[in-house]
């Protein structure tokens, strides 16, 4: 038997309370997912874990729900931060989904010197993250911080959330490494002498021309920066952000667990 | 200074060789990539590794091109196929294109019990590898087999591929992996018994709705297949997959290497 739809809605979550759809959910909730008076769904707000709730009424533009048990008790995702250079539209909405599908905490834009598209609009954004949220089971919502230079959110960091910088796509594309030869290493490696006992990290990359040679120098010049390469190919942005995402859960987040 | 782009070219590549690119990729020099004549492009063409380039006459509709020195040398990606069920349209594309990035050297499409998707015609799919390889500058295109039902292909797998059989979205979605517990265990996990001296491995991902029972017990009743998880949270089927092949190529395939 199928699950019961997941929906995202705005609003506090207990036992008997009734929660009024807005138009937009209304509409998918009874004509996309086709569901009728009387259907469960399964309810989250990001932060009172999730619901079962019922359908009392249908009406045109409005439905009503009324809230049952909770299913499951609320849970964050890792304490895992990805920046990223803002790239491509269609590219950059899929970095915002793929980074919510694979348990990001925090999403922050930040602008480099080679970066040559805008932040998306943090609407839009949100609603990238709500909707992967929904789909994979996901019971909190990432963060979305405003868009900054890199500089400043360098000074801003924590000094000991453990930043993985992925050097792809250097200054010399046909041996991209060759100029740092030796300073940045396999990021699987980087990974391990983090250890899986790490409580928080973050991710860096940068947009599709790479960093500057004023930025990686800046870069390695901070501590605890671990400068990673992810192979022998050039990754697009968009690729670079979902493996190094992928890597980073499987060693210091919630992936190595027995399911 | 940028590199020369790189272009894929469907003929023998020697120096002094002369090129007449297509209309299409002629178009796509001289209007997309602005190049004029006496400018260079890198050229491969999926045996001869790659080589440097001049453009020595720009009609409307041909370009000529004529071959200089070899840049780099020919190399394959590891021996890494992807199984995987096809997806929605643009979903399908995007797997098509990540794994060219990822270095596959193989995609397969399995059709699942569950599958709905029809598979890409096969030009569309060629289209989708040369142009992310021209990107991710391999010097090699995955092959691309004819889709076949899953037990078709299980049927005449190598035995000694080791197969990681990703089982998202099982039966049970609130609990995923609740019917089959201890019996699928974090890929990384799986990745380590089978060690990066191997010389092959395969993938398998399945369609938006997961393996049937059926399919899942077939799986488990082969050896050499290896059930893995990627996390609590239920994956997309694009996202899996890229995940998969960048856990493969950390701890089996060529992403090991210092470059």
């Amino acid at each position: 038997m199928k699950p019961a739809p997941r929906l995202y809605v705005n609003e506090p979550l207990v036992m008997d309370g009734q929660i009024a759809l807005s138009g937009e959910a209304s509409h998918y909730v009874m004509k996309v997912m086709r569901r009728r008076v009387g259907d469960d769904l399964r309810l989250f707000n990001g932060q009172d874990g999730e619901w079962r709730a019922q359908i009392t009424e249908a009406g045109k533009k409005l439905a009503t729900l009324i809230v049952g048990t909770q299913t499951r008790a609320f849970a964050r995702v890792p304490d895992l931060w990805l920046l990223f250079a803002p790239v491509k539209k269609s590219r950059t909405e899929f970095i915002v989904e793929k980074a919510t599908e694979l348990g990001t905490a925090v999403l922050h834009p930040v602008i480099t010197s080679r970066t040559t598209a805008r932040a998306l609009r943090d609407e839009r954004m949100q609603m990238i993250c709500r909707e992967a949220a929904e789909q994979t089971e996901r019971l909190d919502l990432p963060q979305i911080l405003p868009p900054q230079p890199l500089q400043e959110a360098l000074q801003n960091r924590e000094a000991d959330r453990p930043l993985i910088f992925c050097d792809e796509a250097g200054d010399n594309q046909e041996k991209p490494w060759g100029g740092t030869k030796g300073r940045a290493r396999p990021m699987l490696e980087a990974l391990r002498e983090i250890g899986p006992g790490t409580q928080k990290g973050a991710v860096l990359i940068g947009p599709e021309g790479g960093f500057s040679p004023e930025e990686r120098a800046m870069l390695r010049a901070q501590s605890c920066v671990y400068p990673v390469t992810l192979g022998p190919r050039i990754l697009r942005s968009d690729t670079a952000v979902l493996a190094a995402l992928s890597l980073w859960q499987s060693v210091c987040g919630d992936w190595q667990q027995q399911q």
